[in-house]
């Protein structure tokens, strides 16, 4: 039988050799090995091309199926990672959201027909850890890069033995988010572990709703301009940066690569909060000013969301990292595996999360969940439009508006330099006005080109900060619906008589805790958005201000000249 | 033989057919008929093509030559009264001062090299009245398009009887600007006139020189918006201006074509007086209102011009033009006839000047002179690259500057529509004041858009009205330069013994006559100038800077918002 796949995503042919392709369309593959993320097939009328692996799934007799969404949409969000700091976007896949996949989930009769069960697509042996994103969210990490779950059984990954664990079966595919993250392991009652009282997380209910209760010990930490470092006598350099808390007032050095470390903890720790991603990494020019200059911006926009957020403000591995005297070595180590050892990541991590008592009504937080999805993709599209059209309002700005007040400058000189030849004494007064107008005009040309850098840059590196928090909510909106799935179907399961309720109802208070955490989470992040963007449009107006109002005080210093002439 | 021409400008072929070729280059010509402007020839080398037939002249076995460098000068002049105030310039040519024709003059025995000779050129059979400028400073006039001299014996325009009446031979080239404005009749002792004291115009000296003695009553003059108005019944349709001279207090009502009449008179007896350029007529769109609002505009220029000049403001038929009641048909009539058959116009004109005393020394006319010309030539130079530049500056301003920001303020709004499905009843206040940024943008492109008409327009205004005087200036100088050959020549002639003295000191009295009006109208040119920069820089700015100042206003308006989001 010929090798099939079954398109999941429209495909247009941009290059000769391509095969454009539409959804459900099946296909015949020529093999099942793809050519640097290309399969070669044919469709039902005989045309033969290239079209990206991940757009198709491949059928199998036995009617498992292979996806690539989920690489899809990670591989998105590396991305953003990779190219968010620099202010450079490019253009997201059409659909960032991965639709569900065709295939059929382990149970037979899926509970739902809901758009968001391709966390629990079959397993395939065929995926691979190069699947992975690289350089995404477990980049660099010196833990396990795959997920760790402390259950109670001890027992990992064996997809037999936790069939037979749980009435409502876990999901095969160790790539899903909703596994990674350890959320379906906590929801299968299978995360256990000792919490101890301060690492009890508060969610409370507040005003608008859920949200995580307040840092009762507020702080920020200021990092100042890095300076070079060498050790082994010179032979290696690095940039270090100096941070001070103000709940310390000691500063400590770090390095870039403390930043990542620390990044890779909290990414692993925490499945359903936004953690901001770091600038990117830069393999040359990692001494030049302007990029120094730039991570710096990048590291205090990361480190001022950081310090925000009740939660990742508190948790152990940042306060070490924040605390931790940078010339104490042992201590830096002691900290630094302590971290790593950490049992309360993952899925353990629902374990520490304390909700209020009144259970959430699931259907509402549905609704709620669904909003926010529509919210942030339309919020995602607007942020991508309006960094496009900043920096390219930046590019005009430093390139044609300053030529076009340049040219006039120099055109008033030019005049000037005409009249300086009329032999008229009573001119000298005007020549010399002309000329100072004809400097002004150039002095306008310069301001243009070094205005982008106070107003418009802040702006993008706000929006590079948001695509990054933007690119991280599928995965926990994805974690709080494959909780909600498997309540559903124990509910199912319940009506079925195959599974008893106390389990049923145990699923559900899980979900619950995730439920609040998620909402928590959107809480959150609603909160700094307006704080942020509220704080940078003033920044950003005040500097317009500033701007116009130099101009206008250049002008009339020109102006005056004329009085005496 | 085969007909030659000499190359008397450097042209480069910038087109296949055409041959570059050097100044002083000879050429051999195929035939002496131009084709449309250009004529066919070839090189030393043997290279043909075509060149353009003004940039030669051709060479005759007689040694009498033709050039067309008059025309060549005087077609310029149109073009900048065609184009001046349209805010539209063509680029000069090259040579904007006609340079000297090496063709021998009627003098076996040039008294000088210099470069200015080309006024004395050959009378050439085949000038027609067809190389006159069209639409220029003769378009329209009733009067005769050519010179009018009251001669003493009455002869006119017959060279041979011109010869025998004068030791000093007359100009053959009719169409010599120094024979067109009657410089040469004047200078020649040929013109003669009665003279009223009322018609005396004296040249005082001032602290800069010779002026023309100030207007003891100056006045200026109201244009008020037009109004179109129909005679025969609606039949036909015309734009009336209402004018308002300070010094009557009567408003007049006149056309344009009482404008243009009055500007053929002023060019007709004014030989060294630089006329202000009406603006250009318009076949089409004449009751458009943004054509009537330039041209009043324009005229307003005019007027200001007119009314400023001491001579130009007191003279009989601008004086009629002003204040003859414009219901009173038959003193219009009169007045009009008067004006036509004004006997102090040209050769005349230069009857009624009155020095003073002190007779100027030539030499040092001559280097007065040569330096204005040098300066206006930088002059005419660098408004033609300032009204390049501002011209371009405002189409950016309406185009590109304003597509900038309003794409930055379409892409706030569209963040704060993508806000506004937040379901955050607390980010209300932000999303609005984003909004509000956004149309603040837009309002700013659009301020950009409509800013030119308020600040750029009236600087080309004014470059397009001393464009028009900088066409003026050539004529002028080259009537004062062939007052001082005929000078040069008749001393030479005394030494020579063919003239006697009294003869010879009459040229020079009147040459003296004619360089005080020369650097009287020079003196002027440079006061007005000075008045005008002054005063347009100074409006400039003050717009420039109320500009940024509307935007500085918005912005803040904009920043409000902000304040309880």
């Amino acid at each position: 039988m010929a090798l099939r796949a079954r398109v999941l995503y429209d495909f247009t042919s941009e290059n000769p050799g391509e095969l454009s392709v539409k959804e459900s369309e099946v296909l015949t593959l020529y093999s099942e090995q793809d050519i640097e993320g290309w399969l070669e097939g044919a469709n039902g009328r005989g045309e033969r091309g290239l079209f990206p692996a991940s757009y198709v799934e491949i059928l199998r007799s036995d009617n498992s199926c292979r996806t690539s969404a989920d690489t899809f949409a990670d591989s998105r969000y590396s991305n953003v990672q990779s190219s968010g700091f620099d202010g450079t976007f490019q253009q997201p896949p059409v659909e960032p959201f991965p639709k569900s996949s065709s295939g059929l989930s382990t149970f037979s009769v899926p509970l739902t027909q809901a758009s968001d069960d391709d966390w629990d697509d079959d397993w395939d042996d065929s995926s691979t850890v190069a699947d992975e994103p690289v350089g995404g969210r477990y980049h660099e990490g010196n833990g396990p890069s795959t997920y760790r779950v402390s259950t109670s059984t001890g027992s990992r990954g064996n997809a037999q033995h936790a069939k037979s664990s749980a009435t409502v079966s876990r999901n095969l595919n160790r790539f899903s988010t909703f596994v990674k993250s350890g959320g379906e392991a906590f929801v299968l009652g299978e995360a256990a572990g000792f919490v101890k009282d301060g690492d009890k997380i508060c969610v409370v209910m507040g005003q608008y709703g859920p949200e995580w209760q307040e840092n009762p010990y507020p702080f920020t930490c200021a990092i100042d301009d890095p300076t070079k470092q060498t050790k082994f006598k010179g032979m290696k350099s690095y940039i270090s940066y100096k941070l001070t808390p103000t709940h310390t007032q000691n500063a400590v050095n770090r390095r870039y690569k403390h930043f990542d470390w620390l990044y890779a903890r909290l990414v692993e720790k925490f499945p359903v909060i936004s953690v901001p991603h770091i600038p990117e990494k830069q393999a040359t020019g990692r001494f030049e000013e302007d990029f120094i200059s730039k991570r710096r911006k990048g590291l205090m926009w990361w480190m001022n969301h950081m310090t925000s957020h009740p939660v990742l403000a508190r948790c152990d591995v940042f306060q070490h990292f924040l605390t931790c005297n940078s010339a104490d070595e042992k201590a830096w180590k002691q900290g630094k595996r302590k971290a790593e050892k950490d049992d309360m990541v993952g899925a353990n991590f629902f374990l520490t999360i304390s909700p209020p008592a009144a259970p959430l009504d699931f259907q509402e937080v549905e609704s709620k969940v669904d909003g926010f999805k529509t919210f942030s993709k339309r919020m995602d599209d607007s942020t991508l439009q309006l960094n496009a059209t900043v920096s390219e309002f930046a590019r005009k700005q430093m390139s044609g508006f300053k030529k076009e007040y340049q040219k006039v400058g120099m055109s008033f000189k030019f005049l000037s330099q005409a009249f300086e030849m009329d032999q008229q004494a009573y001119s000298a007064g005007l020549n010399h006005a002309i000329s100072f107008t004809g400097d002004t005009y150039e002095a306008i040309g310069e301001y243009f080109s070094e205005q982008p850098s106070r107003d418009l840059d802040p702006v993008m590196d706000l929006l590079a900060l948001y695509q990054g928090h933007l690119a991280n909510y599928p995965d926990i909106i994805h974690v709080q619906k494959g909780a909600l799935t498997k309540v559903k179907e124990s509910q199912k399961h319940v009506e079925e008589g195959k599974m008893d309720r106390a389990q049923a109802d145990g699923i559900s208070d899980r979900c619950n805790i995730i439920s609040y955490a998620t909402l928590a989470e959107i809480q959150h992040f609603h909160q700094i958005r307006v704080r942020d963007f509220k704080a940078q449009m003033q920044h950003y107006l005040q500097q317009q201000i500033a701007f116009f109002q130099k101009i206008t005080g250049k002008l009339e210093e020109a102006l005056q000249k004329y009085d005496s002439a």
